[in-house]
């Protein structure tokens, strides 16, 4: 049947039907009325950090990854070091596009079902002086590790070297609060915990860092200085924007303010997380993570035990019956992935749980 | 009133209900349906330019400039040096993002006014041997210019250089064939004469010349070799593609291939630009262009020779009667455009006419 599916993923992911209907217009990116809305935006986004006196906030076309080059080109100096503390894919990724823009970065590796290690973290930075910037993601969705953002951020404060973090899938969930942890830059983007729809990113700058960020940039399209300034000036986005993904933003964000903001849907997703995690173990399902370093954004699950299984069986099973799950992103063990996040509660939860159970039934049926 | 304006902009541009009604439903990014909406998008923009035999085509998230920088990242060796046949602001552009990179470039300069000159190319070309690419924007909406493409592709092939073709406001309105034509790259957008929502670019890449496109982009996000070949083995989009657009922009094809492709559309805008002019003209508009070299997409038009004007009073009295002007992007002459593409017939244009007439009433009676 031609119904909408339950998208149990890390973005996109389901969103209002109110935020969907937003993108019922056309606007002109020229026009006060838009200005108007990227306007409000930029503050509502600003306002969820309580970074409005630290920090600038600088939205950009594009997916998130977009968001996360632009930062390192517009952030680090072309001659700076840059430190990635890796528990997981998306640190990886986020090492191999600053290697690619020719600034240096090294890597330190920790295992990918534990939280980085702000200790060690420190041992590093004392034996090497040339690091100039360290990049972290604050929720590691490869595996769903939440990373100790706080800790890490007074490390890096303490050796005054620049903290960039990739808080793509933790920010609007998870606390993150400009007025007691420093950093330099945090990216987000539309489509993750804000409930909008994918299209665009943006990058918190702290103030005292922006003027140094001017001709960093090898790319015009990625220089967030640029736009900064541009946008300050006149209103506009230097390029085309979005403008549909924008406004569906701007709604998704007045639905985040009505449910309360950050600890509302926190509550809500930690709600989703928990019923999850009690049905999945109902039907044998063990998580991947320890629950102390789980973050209630994306639970990793070991693969069934039944001979024969693949995933893309499985996700079919699943799928027919209106949910869609996520693929595991771990290299070693076969997994599989569900999100908590985006527009559902724990009855949807419950539901897509059932059809799980029903899915396995099939599989271990046909078997 | 809140009634919807219409635009009268050269993208974002006026789309059709059916159009914007496609993002109503949210998509995993990961799902088999989602895939076969990217598949169905490529093979159409193929098609277009009756381009695949001889070119692929590769989408690209974020605005259109994200997409030349793109083309210019990924085709042109970091040794290169790229020729650019400037006469307008986009050229421009085009020059600063290649030389931001890294690579060699060089401004052919010609009037703002006249399309660019083949014959100077040719001279140029025989003097300065190091030019391994040539950029030529097709339609230059600075001021509206239409430029010779197939004269430009033909001394390119006889000089043995690349051709890259900015063709973000002429790709699906004006003629392109592939077949005839020879170009490295061409580069169009979601929002503009496929009149489906802005977020998405999207560049055809000449088949001989991609394998070599392999590891010469200095960016992750924008490298199209590493793209294209993730989207031919896995079907997906490497990061993040915004779904809501791609599924818009899918829509917006089905409904220019019903309404008769390229020629039906060109024949739809040219009308629009006619009767556009002839309205103008009436009033007492002067346009800025020599019709021989105007393209039917957007019109500069002399600011009205009323004491005191300025353009964002005469913007908001149009505005008020329901229509979005676009201002000039002449540096030099006080100028605005109108443009004649989007989901609009000759009749919107006449309404438009009408009221910039009662906005000019407006403006000389308050004199």
């Amino acid at each position: 049947m031609d119904r909408d599916k339950i998208l149990l993923t890390p973005g996109p992911l389901t969103t209002t039907l109110r935020t969907k209907l937003a993108m019922l217009k056309d606007w002109g990116s020229w026009d006060a009325d838009f200005n108007a809305v990227t306007a409000r935006v930029r503050r509502s986004l600003l306002d969820i950090i309580h970074g409005s006196d630290s920090h600038v906030v600088v939205p950009l076309q594009g997916s998130g990854t977009f968001s996360v080059e632009a930062a390192v080109a517009s952030l680090v100096p072309r001659d700076g070091h840059v430190l990635v503390l890796d528990n997981g894919a998306y640190c990886k990724r986020a090492a191999k596009l600053t290697t690619l823009m020719g600034r240096e970065a090294t890597s330190l590796e920790f295992d990918e079902a534990q939280p980085v290690d702000p200790l060690a973290l420190e041992t590093y930075l004392q034996k090497d002086t040339s690091i100039t910037h360290v990049l972290m993601v604050h929720c590691e969705t490869g595996a769903g590790v939440r990373n100790p953002l706080q800790a890490v951020a007074d490390v890096c404060a303490r050796f005054h070297v620049g903290l960039i973090v990739d808080a793509m899938s933790s920010f609007a969930a998870l606390e993150i609060d400009a007025r007691s942890t420093r950093f330099d830059a945090l990216i987000a983007a539309s489509g993750k915990c804000l409930e909008g729809v994918p299209g665009m990113g943006f990058v918190f700058i702290r103030k005292e860092v922006l003027a140094a960020c001017e001709g960093r940039s090898q790319s015009l399209a990625m220089d967030l200085y640029d736009q900064y300034v541009y946008m300050e000036k006149t209103g506009q986005w230097r390029f085309t924007p979005p403008t549909h993904v924008v406004v569906a933003l701007a709604e998704a964000i007045a639905q985040f303010e009505e449910e309360g903001g950050q600890p509302a849907r926190l509550a809500r997703y930690t709600h989703n997380y928990e019923t999850l995690v009690a049905g999945m173990r109902a039907l044998g399902f063990k998580p991947f993570l320890d629950p102390a370093v789980q973050a209630p954004i994306i639970v990793t699950f070991h693969a069934p035990d039944i001979a024969g299984y693949d995933f893309k069986t499985f996700y079919a099973a699943v799928r027919a019956r209106g949910f869609l799950l996520y693929p595991g992103k771990l290299t070693q063990i076969e997994t599989f992935r569900v999100g908590c996040i985006g527009a559902i509660d724990s009855h949807a939860i419950k539901q897509a749980v059932h059809a799980i159970a029903m899915a396995l039934q099939d599989l271990t049926l046909s078997n």
